[in-house]
């Protein structure tokens, strides 16, 4: 046996290099970028969110403007990823392109893919993409985790007057935007949009009514509990449009199956759920407490997760409710008083902030800014921005209470934040919310997430008095 | 507009179901199957990583005879990941089928990806090899963890030689044993298995002594130093190997600047990576301690796997330099008596936890027991069995003492784990490492793993005694 005979089997393995290594190069990028934006958000005393969002706007369009490669083709993740359905099934990546992107935009990126490092580039989109869509999934079980069924009971009436005008008037307006200013998005778009402008992400308002101090106040109760309404309402929202889209039809009859479908995945979830978490408790006592914890939350909010979207919901309502249904109180075998527990949401945490910063980070490269040269983008993006402030003012209105009461309510559910970017992300993956319109969405929720501190503060700040006094005759 | 209209677009855009769904199902039935197979390890008292590695060789083949689809292409992970690269670069599937895999099979797997599902399937496997990765480098970071520069100095003569022998013994017959074999691997294949033979997984062996309480006596004193040592004589083999496949010459100068070129890596990282914590720590004191944990040991531990990639390194040689240079010490800034802390081994577990045994099945699935209906390949199997017992147990001499004590030193050097399972991945990404080859090293694995606790209990029942009484004179 020659040497060169051997090489020659070796020269062709040179070029199988580690396929991690480019993976971890875009991840780590992505990370990096999410945590100056997060410090930078800490420093001006921003939601980290937003920091994390701009500096994925940010890496994006200046990246891909100066033609880094890597951008270019992580800016058309979503694409890439239909792409990859559909190519396979015909093994032609060119048709797939052009079904994906249309005749004018597939040849760039198919330039891209078919260069050296095409294949590279494939990976990384597909691990960004897979790494985010996890991080939603996290962050919708983190959300299930803080939701308490027996708190619903304690919610008071003013924040169910508040969760419902606050989900339904946006919707309405909502839809409205989208019909007057994006008419050829045809019934979907205007739907989704609408669910979208629903949504609301409370952590926000929390953190600064914690840091006025005002976390106990009578708003601050309402906000909260409305809050937990808001986020079953709208996950109800978007089951309801994610099925209208999904079977293509408006007939009633659809919807009401859909409506039962998620009624009895639910129930299910509800009834059957604790005896699931029982068993695998009992199943695995051998392991230690934090194995234990670790593999049966996680199995369990991904199997709700993958059986919600074979039932045709959006994979997060079964991650939400698996959020809910488990519990650590469930962990009894483990209790002891001179062990160290871990909770639930502890073991989760490094988790969630490695996978939700990058969800964060890539929705903003994913916003195109060039977008927003054309007029109706713009106009629909300042629409879609008073459509969401208005909706979530008249929502204050669900209040019994003086005015300044009423408009610290309505400022305080305005932040979209994660949830509407979770909206928006689905309504993308399902096609019905073009590149242009997600550009717009996002802006919407930069703008709702920006303004509501200032705003909250300086409502605080001129009514503060008058407010303090008035709380104890408002409970 | 009429409503037909709407719902053409919606019509297409029912098939854009969401791409997660698939993904989660694949990488949660294998969790599963990592979960049976642990809990099963720990009802038979045999290591955990032996439970996974056979639940997944059991499902692998099972559901591959039985014609699982998802389960075919899981099994062909390694060659659509090749393939996806080559595909791209040209577009053409086919074309890098019958590259990476050859004429013959090549269409059976072509078949599967043409089909409806093939897309889904992609999407899939790449997500798991990218999560069984993105495990081995968690795995490399946490036994860099483990592993204290301060311990070094303070092993004995003893350790070093077992260490040294117990590389370079089971290096060499482990190349023979290839050469005479499997004599059409080529060279790169002989240092590859030589290389894997050399390494050593001491968590199994410490398990046991601990079982027997016998961590403190003078043999498991060797072994865990040896165990030190032998990780990093392992890793540094591993550069050279690799680095002679990777240039594809037996040039004593390239193999020259390979060592050169990764004392470089080792020593720039160990003189700059201390500052560059620092400087992250510095930059992150807004954040709370959970979060700058996390964030800079995963950023640190990424760039350096990244940057070993670069130079011609394998990504976890530098994970593990990663894990030696971070330490609980070096946040100061959190440091308080009252607040929880978290230690970073604690924070990266449930990340582990849910990592690595996606790898360790992955390894199993990818075993292809029919592999073994060839003489040859049964004969290769056997001989690297011997090969890895014999070099281990020749290591055992290194010990200054009876021979009681040098068998018990060579059988708790003898599992492979873990770190001979990364190993032999690491070969077949590199294309030198064939899937029969790969089906040998992992029953090799798997034997030696397997007859570790049994071997070492039987030596303390027979001896224990006479070792008791010997202990204080050996030290």
């Amino acid at each position: 046996m020659s040497a060169n005979g051997d090489f020659s089997a070796v020269a062709t393995a040179a070029s199988h290099s580690d396929p991690i290594a480019p993976v971890i190069f875009g991840v780590t990028l992505i990370l990096v970028a999410a945590l100056i934006g997060r410090h930078l958000a800490r420093r001006t005393q921003q939601p980290s969110v937003l920091g994390e969002l701009l500096m994925g706007l940010l890496l994006g369009n200046v990246l891909a403007w100066s033609g880094y490669e890597l951008m270019l083709v992580l800016r058309e993740g979503a694409a890439v990823m239909d792409m990859t359905k559909a190519a396979l099934s015909g093994l032609d990546w060119p048709a797939a392109a052009r079904l994906v992107l249309g005749e004018e935009r597939a040849p760039a990126l198919l330039e891209l893919l078919k260069g050296p490092q095409g294949g590279e580039y494939l990976l990384v989109v597909h691990a960004v993409d897979v790494f985010s869509r996890y991080g939603v999934i996290f962050l919708l079980f983190h959300v299930g985790l803080e939701t308490c069924v027996s708190d619903l009971r304690n919610v008071g009436a003013d924040s169910i007057r508040v969760a419902l005008i606050g989900v339904l008037a946006p919707f309405a307006l909502g839809l409205l935007t989208s019909w007057l200013f994006s008419p050829n998005g045809g019934y979907a778009q205007h739907l989704f949009l609408g669910a979208t402008l629903g949504a609301t992400s409370i952590g926000i308002t929390a953190r600064v009514l914690q840091d006025l101090k005002k976390g106990q106040s009578g708003e601050a109760r309402i906000i909260l509990g409305a809050a937990v309404i808001d986020d079953i309402l709208g996950l109800i929202m978007l089951a309801i449009v994610t099925s209208i889209i999904v079977t293509g039809t408006l007939q009633l009859s659809e919807i009401g199956r859909t409506i039962a479908l998620a009624t009895l995945f639910i129930a299910a979830a509800l009834a059957l759920g604790p005896y699931v978490i029982r068993f695998l408790i009992c199943m695995l006592r051998h392991f230690d407490e934090m194995e234990a914890k670790i593999f049966i939350s996680f199995v369990f909010a991904m199997t709700l997760a993958w059986a919600a979207s074979l039932v045709g919901l959006a994979a997060i309502i079964g991650a939400f409710a698996a959020g809910v249904l488990v519990m650590d109180d469930q962990f009894k075998p483990w209790q002891c008083d001179t062990c160290r527990k871990y909770s639930i949401k502890e073991l989760f945490a490094p988790i969630e902030a490695i996978l939700v910063p990058i969800f964060f980070v890539l929705m903003g490269i994913q916003v195109k800014l060039e977008a927003f040269l054309d007029l109706q983008v713009i106009l629909l993006a300042l629409g879609l921005i008073v459509a969401a402030v208005a909706g979530k003012l008249v929502a204050g209105l669900g209040v019994r209470g003086r005015g300044l009461q009423r408009l610290v309510v309505g400022v305080g559910m305005l932040p979209r934040g994660e949830v509407g970017l979770v909206f928006a992300s689905i309504g993308r993956s399902l096609g019905v919310i073009s590149t242009e319109v997600f550009s717009a969405v996002v802006l919407m929720v930069i703008v709702t997430t920006f303004a509501t501190p200032p705003l909250l503060r300086s409502l605080f700040r001129n009514g503060g008095q008058l407010q303090d006094s008035e709380t104890p005759v408002a409970h």
